[in-house]
């Protein structure tokens, strides 16, 4: 199973996702699957969270709050959700606000170590 | 009901929840509710979270993707909860890695009306 399909089995499982990337902690992107953009400059989006996910590992290792596991950021028109998949890597969702964040949450969780194996 | 009341309402009435604050955008608390420190320098990741809620925010704006309303970020031994109480305010609650997230949000969003009546 290739990254693109562990991408697309998230993306399907969660009612209101619309898009799944696996992302470089440098903000390029490895792989995504798009099921449509939401009206969102999603792309875009997910290169600005990795600038986000940057701060907030140095503040958690500064402040004994251990490594970065997951983040969300959540807007009027968008939903993100990312885990860390290695420490170079993350897997980040898009869904609608009114999405199901603990679906997403819990397939992040579930996919991250295999998306990891594959790395 | 002042805002410590509703600080203190959020935290006991969240699974894991330790510490619950009013923080201005600018990085200064307004007002504080401390169950234990729970090992982490909450304070200072706290102040920390502003940096990043301003950087989400700017993005989200950027991105077509309109005004930022939550966040999360989850480390091995911190999940910090924060939601948006006006423009220029959040509320952030520090849960253990295992609190009840679900709830955290609840209570967030159902306080984050009422600690506005009161700004």
């Amino acid at each position: 199973m290739g990254f693109r399909e562990h991408l697309q089995e998230v993306c399907r499982g969660v009612d209101g996702a619309f898009a799944c990337s696996l992302m470089g902690m440098d903000g390029i992107e490895v792989d995504g699957h798009v099921e449509s953009d939401g009206g969102v400059d999603v792309q875009s989006m997910m290169v600005e969270m990795t600038g986000i996910l940057r701060t907030a590992r140095e503040a958690a290792l500064a402040h004994r709050a251990g490594g970065l596991e997951e983040f969300s950021v959540g807007t009027e028109r968008l939903l993100t959700i990312g885990r860390l998949v290695s420490p170079d890597y993350f897997m980040v969702v898009a869904l609608r606000p009114e999405g199901n964040q603990g679906k997403a949450r819990y397939l992040l969780r579930i996919a991250a170590p295999r998306v990891a194996a594959e790395l």
